[in-house]
């Protein structure tokens, strides 16, 4: 059994209606807290924004709200929020929405306690300490797995440079993950995102740094995810598909702080850094049969067993039959839940891939991968993800 | 899905040789650290013992040594660890050895921080405070999981009573959990601390209050024992096999800390407390088939899912046939592990049950059981766990 790190420290309160519980958790951590929330929620669910802020009050936290928040969070927003935090010498930062809110709130709780900017403490250059804010998040989206996950990823406008904070100290203190803040999210975002948790899972899973710490969580958040996307994609409402895939989102965020993603995400990342209109998910989706052709013979016994999952009649198939059929599986998942997509159809041509292809070589992310890719082999794998490839 | 709250910030350094890491983790929580350390290993593993101090000392960490540990932890020696630790200053505790050691530690650094003594804090008096110096644990058995749960349990000898600490103040920072320190357990020692490792994960699954997040975990290391225990047993120095326990002790100390045991730890502290020489994993594995017996009702799919774990023949039967035989899976591999005992093997007979009886009443394990029982019950289970019952 090889050695492994395990590390995840935040205190979880799951279950749909927790989100009255947030006055209790955050006077836990602090007497003040700046409260950032996505503006979209305002106008979509006031009621519930509403919720927490009342057991905030109740609880006798001081609360600096700030609705300072952007899609892909900005370095500018983040400074804007944590100059906010200093003026009003806030001790927490609590999240409340997407990846973009909480993340927004994570750099914020660093960039408030340290000299510089939040840029300044991306993961290859200085290490945020133990003085950054203590954060809460409260997430009403299931994909990121931010709310579990030591990540922040925003964008550095005047350096066209999207990058991340990758570090212990933003790992939160307190998540609430509240499914019923999901109920109303439409089936695109649903499919996109809860995609994505497969991917966290999966990735980790096959890293060739996994440890069986994580592989236990990841299958465990594979299994949720096949059950319970497909319902909640076609019945957004169903709560229990909710509560299936935000726990999923938890244990997928706890894959990420402790091995991490692989091929895919170098991949996939420049696609929507260079198509921004393709989400995060699709651009996942896209990459998805061809990297498992690519990367099968590297991972088959893990391979075979997820492909079993998600069709069981693998079970008499020989593992090395199994392992290369899920490239097909994960075709016909997509379809099933409406994410099949090829690059034609964001209107990407051959083209456009020799940038693409450069930035995907730069992600450290492909050297967990059970093939590592050669540059030919990252292009093979993206050329073979358009029509009639 | 039900709403719970999951909590386990305890960083988990697993893995064979990793005591030589104590040293780095220690000197992440403080420059200075009284060292709790069982006397016994001086003995019998005094090269293991050095290679932890050579660690801490290389890493800068000023160690003061305490080897004042007994077997059933006394409040006496805990304060005497107490007060070494507030005249040294020390700025933490770290505790190597078995459960005695590593609940010293724990118990000593609530006592080193707060007014009074131990014994103030027991689990319905005071809570202990974040004062509680950081506490490292280097367990070197499988068994209390007490290296992820937040209890320590020792005895006050004036009162000749038993108790506990139980607090979130009283989980580890940091557990180092190297399985060569176990290689050298006799095989009775490995099967009832193996045995206490499956009803620490059993109990907390089929607890009322159990919840999915310990529920997988749980079943994973129900796994582990199942297929390692009797491994381990046969060939104590079989590295793999004290690997997966040692993963299942970490694992079911998870799910002490979030849910907790039942009935059986209710029924079989009385035992040990009344007849000392039978161990906590005796006490256990002799009321085992008819606890099994008594409370399959109140949990058949459950009781059916980990019947079918013991022995896969079972697939095929109804849940309600699978659920009743638990009890008779537990016993056959009870006698397979050489832990299978009737209440005679131990000297006790009829007559002592009342007094172990009326003390097995008052733990409040016995709410959490899928059926409660009521004194006469209780009664019962003990008269079946004799003899030709
Ligand atoms: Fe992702
Ligand atoms: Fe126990």
């Amino acid at each position: 059994m090889k050695s492994f790190n395990f590390y995840q420290p935040t205190r979880l309160l799951f279950g749909s209606g927790r989100r009255v519980d947030a006055g209790a958790a955050a006077r836990d951590l602090a007497d003040s807290a700046l409260f950032v929330v996505d503006p979209m929620l305002l106008t979509v669910a006031a009621d519930k924004v509403e919720d927490v802020q009342r057991s905030l009050g109740e609880a006798g936290v001081r609360v600096v709200t700030s609705t300072d928040v952007v899609p892909n969070p900005t370095l500018d927003a983040i400074q804007r929020g944590a100059e906010l935090a200093k003026g009003e010498g806030v001790k927490a930062v609590i999240g409340m929405g997407g990846g973009s809110a909480i993340d927004t709130a994570k750099a914020i709780a660093v960039a408030a306690r340290h000299p510089g900017t939040a840029w300044d403490y991306l993961y290859f250059k200085k290490a945020p300490t133990a003085a950054t804010l203590p954060i809460m998040a409260i997430n009403t989206t299931s994909g990121t797995g931010t709310q579990t996950s030591k990540v922040s990823v925003f964008t550095n406008t005047a350096e066209t440079c999207k990058s991340a904070i990758c570090d212990d100290n933003l790992l939160c203190r307190v998540a609430i993950i509240d499914p019923e803040l999901m109920l109303s999210l439409p089936a695109h975002v649903t499919a996109a995102t809860g995609f994505d948790i497969f991917t966290h899972t999966f990735e980790s899973y096959i890293n060739t740094g996994a440890c069986e710490a994580v592989d236990a969580i990841a299958l465990d958040a594979i299994a949720r995810v096949l059950r319970s996307l497909p319902v909640a994609v076609t019945n957004g409402s169903n709560l229990s598909a909710r509560e299936d895939l935000a726990w999923a989102d938890t244990l997928a965020g706890q894959c990420l702080a402790n091995v991490g993603t692989t091929l895919p995400h170098a991949a996939g990342q420049p696609i929507s850094g260079h198509f921004p209109k393709v989400s995060h998910g699709e651009s996942l989706a896209v990459i998805y049969p061809a990297f498992a052709a690519f990367t099968w013979r590297g991972a088959v016994s893990k391979f075979a067993r997820v492909a079993r999952m998600f069709n069981p009649a693998l079970a008499t198939a020989s593992d090395e039959v199994a392992a290369q059929s899920l490239a097909l599986e994960v075709e016909r998942f997509l379809k099933l839940i409406g994410l099949y997509r090829r690059l034609d159809d964001f209107g990407i041509t051959s083209n456009d891939i020799p940038p693409i292809l450069a930035h995907a070589m730069e992600f450290p992310d492909n050297q967990g991968n059970p093939v590592v890719p050669s540059q030919e082999d990252m292009r093979q794998i993206y050329m073979k993800s358009f029509r009639n490839a």
